[in-house]
């Protein structure tokens, strides 16, 4: 996967360098390009430095401000390392995105949960959008930090999750919980469906409680990265208070 | 200004509909096409039936869904009406847009505005982005609901809200003030910057109290209409309790 821009780059470099096969970086000397060439230099990677048009050749865009890097494939986390990677935590909040197929909402999603401080991020592989390179733009690089777990079945997932004493909440418009309202267990996992058809049926069964986020009856729904931002915030404020 | 989809002339038919001038509904007898023509009857409005590829050529794409609107120009407030219009209100929520450049977000945050019931929405015309067919999308036709107050100087507007009785906060990352304990007044205005520069300096100066939403350090910042979202669902959260 090739994966360009400053703040992209900086975040890999600065907390996965390992994942860096090869770095290129335009020729100039501003302090973004002092910057990323000193933290390659930590890494011991030797970056080699083209024009930036051909930057642009090896892109496909011109959107990169200098810096781009052909990386390994991310290394995710699979349904098996759920147990043993949440259940000895004794406070912990998971987020779980079933089906979410923009990719600049999945990205905005992910930037919010490392925000939040999410210790895991689970994510149906078959029916949500690959994370590609636009995905972890609009993620501002919080890809490389998050424990992201891929599933082929949600449901069996959160079950997992509940045997290991999660609460499992959905986030949905007809829920009988309000989020102004309701106080949240230690153990907390919220779930998320599309912004056109929500959460799909078994899952939402499979959950403890659906609660909504009381809004306007002018309005159908909130943008989906935008619910996902303020659930996450409402679990950190009360984990904090 | 042209505007599509079926969320989009569905909203302006139910709010506003003496903004259409034309109506165009794609030859087809599904349930949406139903509700539309419903809606159009209520308001007296005759609509045209075209093919599809005819809706294509009059909107320049075809992600129309069948329906396409030629509407008036949508009619903005301004720097002199926000002294009448606000003045008398016990308990308010305004929502200000430095700069906001971005379109998707900008319509991102009058949605979560409509959503979260906030009163007025003051942006400054010359810094942000124009409000058009994309944005009208995003904000999925919240704009035809919001008063929105188009200014050319923020920070004289900011002075108008301090005398009519307004505390007036602005979220930066540097703020000394923190959303997860901050009691908010009955008369609240908050300011959002873009997500690159943020608050310029001079309407920073003269905000009443700077504030955070506390993040992890491993992330620069969030998303400019999820912080948006976050903080006005905060606001809205305090006036129900």
């Amino acid at each position: 996967m090739l994966i360009s821009g400053f703040h992209n780059i900086e975040s890999i470099l600065s907390y996965q360098p390992k994942l860096i096969v090869k770095l290129f970086i335009s020729r100039s000397e501003d302090t973004r390009v002092i910057k990323i060439k000193h933290l390659a230099k930590i890494s011991n990677i030797n970056p080699e430095f083209l024009e930036s048009k051909k930057i642009d050749l090896i892109a496909g865009h011109s959107k990169h401000q200098g810096f781009i890097a052909e990386i390994k494939n991310l290394g995710f986390l699979s349904e098996k390392d759920i147990i043993p990677r949440l259940k000895n935590l004794n406070t912990s909040r998971v987020l779980i995105l079933d089906s979410i197929q923009d990719p600049r909402n999945l990205g905005a999603c992910l930037r919010s949960a490392l925000a939040f401080e999410f210790d895991a991020v689970i994510i149906n592989k078959d029916g949500s959008s690959p994370i590609n390179d636009y995905v972890f733009k609009t993620s501002v690089g919080a890809i490389v930090n998050l424990n992201i777990f891929y599933v082929t079945n949600l449901s069996r997932s959160i079950s997992l999750l509940k045997d290991i004493g999660f609460w499992v909440l959905g986030l949905d418009g007809n829920g009988e919980g309000s989020i102004f309202s309701e106080k949240f267990s230690s153990k907390t996992a919220v779930v998320l469906g599309s912004e056109g058809s929500g959460i799909r049926k078994l899952v939402k069964e499979n959950c403890d409680l659906l609660i909504k986020i009381p809004i306007s009856n002018k309005v159908e729904s909130l943008n989906i990265s935008v619910a996902a931002g303020i659930i996450m915030y409402e679990l950190k404020k009360q984990y904090i208070n």
